[in-house]
């Protein structure tokens, strides 16, 4: 049901667009407007002013594909990271995970999504072209698969398996198992399967 | 515990920023920022300037305390709406839902607050002071206090009601009952209560 419009135009365009948000609905989005608007200088002032740095200066990386603002991006153009070893991820929140986790200092590549033939999402609309001329060029010794454990994760690293099965780089992906704090008993069939076939000596 | 930055500076301000909105946390806002820079001509450009126009326009209506683009408000300004009824409320979000509701076509105050003295809030941080000069100079007929029913509310409204005892204007109330469409197994006994006591003839 389309809500009655009950504030400005201005109030309401700024509501609407805030309701686009992930996470936020048109009610939770009227509530962001109302505290934006009554922490003015706050919050409204400084938020405007970081989105307009975001609009002038954030870019995609014309070499990995990440968000960043300069190109090529701080991770690419950072010496200490070792150049031999790529991680392949799907999104750049998998990347900032990843990043967190701080277990790896390679470099990375964003697909930008996975193949999904039902959505009509091809090769051609990821990232992936890039992907096989970076590998052809670039020295690499190790490719590492850090893509979602979903149907359409796993179809997209087969599919990058078999355009990389030509070069001579070890193409790697990430252990299955049981999340590290995680209970058996709320565990999936598949995981808990795969952690007992991967089972390591102790 | 501090999440690691990952992002560069002006993405992790954004990010934090985004996380001051109610209903978006730490992570929630880092997924709000990377929509917004992915979808930067459709979404970041136009919330960028919806916000940018909130900050140069909106403010405070000096006559009834709403949020608005002209002072005094659209609806003080509107002489379509009914003078000698007067909607006391205690925030903007309120008089929307009241406005939405489409049940009355009267003025409204806004007192931006409840009374609660545990958090420091006593009668001068509200806007009271404005709604007894309007009482008395307006000619009205009824003040509707349309104050939440929570106790915090419920105190503010008898404070108001005392303060507008010595005018000659008929304090009304919002009627306490059964929400339309509730069930009365979810009711708590209060509204139960209430409702039986001011049940109607059918």
């Amino acid at each position: 049901m389309a809500q009655k419009k009950v504030a400005g135009p201005e109030i309401e365009r700024l509501i609407q667009l805030l309701a686009k948000l992930p996470g936020l609905g048109p009610r939770s989005a009227r509530r962001a407007a109302l505290h934006l608007i009554k922490k003015k200088d706050q919050l409204l002032v400084p938020l405007a002013e970081a989105m307009g740095i975001a609009v002038e200066k954030i870019g995609i990386c014309s070499h990995c594909g990440t968000v960043d603002t300069s190109d090529p991006c701080a991770i690419c153009s950072d010496p200490r990271r070792d150049p031999k070893v790529l991680v392949v991820v799907e999104d750049v929140a998998d990347l900032w995970a990843l990043e967190r986790a701080g277990a790896i200092n390679a470099c990375y590549h964003v697909l930008g999504g996975t193949l999904s033939p039902l959505d009509g999402i091809g090769p051609d609309d990821l990232n992936l072209a890039a992907l096989i001329t970076r590998c052809e060029a670039e020295e690499l010794e190790e490719v590492i698969l850090a893509i979602n454990a979903t149907v359409e994760g796993q179809t997209t690293a087969h599919y990058v398996m078999d355009q990389l099965a030509h070069l001579n780089v070890n193409v790697t992906r990430l252990a299955h198992g049981v999340p590290v704090g995680g209970e058996l008993d709320y565990l999936d069939e598949g995981t808990l399967a795969q952690a007992l076939r991967a089972r390591t000596r102790f």
